[in-house]
């Protein structure tokens, strides 16, 4: 198969994105905490020959939470479960870098690695929500440079720890007794500005070597990591120019790191809604535009801005103007939906139902999704895409109405590549820098 | 079933607690992270009927740390693999409370609880190992009392957050748009010496309302702990006398902490040998013991004693004299060791010997190994069992010739009473303090 192919992660998120959502008839309304709910997804994902299952997080609910948030599966214990009803999908956690040490970080990943034959992946988070650090013990929530500088530091302990054993370690040998090399046994030693961890990790690697790195934040600060330190970017993007340049700076941004283009790979997340005609795809946005009040959307609009009270400014006069507020948590989305109400000049009623509910350019039959999709992945803007579920069974209409398509067209396989997920994203296995080291010393 | 039952509990240990049992023809050397070998013991003991699988941990290893120590599966991720494995069995993972946060330890739980329909357990331990510290970023290692009065403030935070939302706060109205009533959701705002947490927890409660806390740390403060918050402990004395002494000192503590006798289950750990003769059950140790050198054990003994280098003194003199020495890491087992080497006048080797390679009293016969359990049962020691494996098979063993011959005598299960943990066990479901609260006011 020498044409580059794309590649597929379905974000699995309960009761959905959308505050309202959960109100469809065909949604099970405990689906956030459903296991069945996950399996099925998880194997429809497969039967459609996804790379990757993707599960987003947060640490801190309030009243005004969405309804997926207030009460649903811890991402680590949900994959762990997940991998025993599948076989060949990747396994992608999210977990924050803010709020969690490195030695347990490292070894619940790298546990997960082992449960699944080697397709765990770890997408690194900052934390956006300011509340967080109250779940934590902490005075205040880091501000949005120093969390980098943290996340940074902690992915390369992560990272280190990862590397505590040489592939080949562990001897086993009932005859002489010797169950590993001790040579072969590396202590990190870190001590950093914000972690000191001696190690060694208490588990090897895994055949994929390390668990595959996404990053998802989109400020400067993110992109940067993920160029250093990733091996794919979750992003999200309106319109292909938009995703073309992210793609261009990501790329360009690894290039300085001296890393080749194909070493990192961006997945804008998409929410499409496929109908067999034009007609049925827009229904199906309809029903779930229905589903929300104008309250609710001011509500799930404040959540953006900490949580700030969208309702003392009148609906249908231009989107009233913030200043420099909100630009600590989800810096790049608020940034987005200020130019965008500027530049459009959108009410805060419009502004509101658009974040409530986002219209997706990916709507329409199987094969206009599939030909935007051909032109994001051929035009520079994407290597592949998270799938967001946005209406009931979009998952199910992806897998069975799109994916044949792309099939079709050759640009997505018909059967895995490989039983790991590195395997399947084309990624190459992380050389164990102790071997690296001593290639240097011997100067290799 | 009006008669009193027994519990029983497997622990699941890889190449197991012996530094040579790997060595053992049968025994698959990499069963610390070999799921497979997992889920054949987890389904061998819930054919047993089993009331739950537990999963010991640390946090620290080196170059002289046992085998299995070395390279094994991070209990919540492994539990939550083996949940798919099993129906009704419990699942009982071991988390340190010295090294971790009450809000991602409630959450982790609580996940692993709903994916499991109710089968969670927590084992809280407070990590013996001094070296943990350098692995979380701590100068030190607290010392024993200290390490219990986090624990003690951090059980109490975690089971604080698993009662955020009542049991009826989910709604659910599609019609309405109520998703939850905002009266039933409670936020804890935890400001303590050690933790300030401020919730609500994004998980609701199981079925089974709070996992099942065990508790496992035999010193005063440990006992303590148990008496007032566990539901359960895991426990291990060599003779039936002090077995009853400590099941005694724990009922009693408990009582003066206004509990009943049934509201904390004590569970020794055993290691049972079962052969179909004396005879065979005694190679099977034998085959055990000779795995062992006693340079192996000499380092595994040191491990107890913050790894102190015991080849420097003789090994056919008395057991050297170490003062307080070793009184912070494992406090009870070395003080133990330390009286049984004087009461008996035991050399180095003979201790080191016994420490690699325990010999159990539960040795023999199906129906010798259930004589001594029923014993300790009925004459007030032990209300359950965890069953250590150590002989190959040592777990099918069990359940093919010992456990038929318990439920011949009627003090053990042909079948589950319930599909949770808390059930099978028979402990209550514990109120949301919310609720309790809000009767107090009303009088009730």
């Amino acid at each position: 198969m020498s044409k580059r192919q794309l590649k597929l992660g379905a974000n699995l998120n309960g009761v959905g994105n959308s505050i309202s959502f959960w109100r469809h008839p065909e949604v099970p309304t405990n689906a956030s905490v459903n296991l069945a709910f996950y399996k099925e997804q998880a194997r429809k994902a497969e039967q459609g020959k996804f790379d990757l299952l993707f599960i987003a997080d947060g640490l801190f609910i309030n009243e005004k939470s969405n309804p997926h948030f207030l009460n649903r599966f811890e991402p680590l214990t949900l994959l762990s479960a997940l991998s025993e009803a599948t076989s060949h999908i990747g396994l992608v956690a999210t977990l924050s870098t803010s709020y969690s040490e490195p030695f347990t970080v490292a070894r619940q990943f790298a546990s997960i690695d082992h449960l699944s034959g080697g397709r765990a992946g770890w997408n690194v988070v900052t934390s956006p929500l300011e509340g967080s650090a109250l779940n934590f013990g902490k005075g205040e929530h880091p501000h949005h440079s120093l969390r980098y500088e943290i996340a940074e530091e902690h992915l390369e302990v992560v990272k280190g720890l990862w590397d505590s054993w040489e592939d080949d370690a562990f001897v086993r040998d009932k005859t002489s007794g010797v169950f590993f090399d001790s040579a072969k046994l590396h202590t990190l030693n870190h001590k950093g500005k914000h972690f000191a961890v001696q190690g060694p990790l208490n588990v090897a690697r895994s055949k994929q070597g390390y668990p595959v790195v996404f990053q998802a934040g989109s400020s400067d600060s993110g992109k940067d990591l993920a160029a250093k330190s990733a091996d794919a970017v979750y992003t999200g993007h309106e319109t292909f120019e938009q995703a073309q340049a992210f793609y261009q700076d990501v790329k360009g941004r690894a290039a300085a790191y001296g890393r080749q283009p194909d070493d990192i790979l961006i997945f804008p997340g998409i929410g499409p809604i496929v109908g067999r005609t034009e007609e049925e795809a827009e229904r199906k946005y309809q029903e779930i535009a229905e589903l929300v009040t104008i309250e609710q959307a001011l509500n799930y609009l404040g959540r953006y801005f900490e949580h700030y009270d969208f309702s003392q400014h009148p609906l249908d006069e231009p989107f009233p103007e913030l200043g420099d507020f909100g630009s600590n948590s989800f810096r790049s989305t608020t940034d987005r939906i200020k130019q965008e109400a500027k530049e459009q000049g959108l009410t805060l009623r419009q502004v509101a139902l658009r974040a409530s509910t986002p219209r997706s350019n990916f709507i329409g039959t199987p094969e206009k999704v599939a030909d935007l999709i051909q032109q994001w992945f051929e035009g520079g803007a994407a290597d592949g895409f998270n799938i967001r579920m946005v209406v009931p069974n979009g998952l199910a209409d992806f897998v069975d109405l799109v994916v044949p398509v792309l099939q079709e067209r050759g640009i997505f396989r018909k059967e895995y590549e490989s039983d790991t997920l590195r395997g399947n994203l084309g990624l190459s296995i992380p050389e164990n820098r102790y071997i690296r080291q001593a290639e240097a010393v011997r100067g290799n």
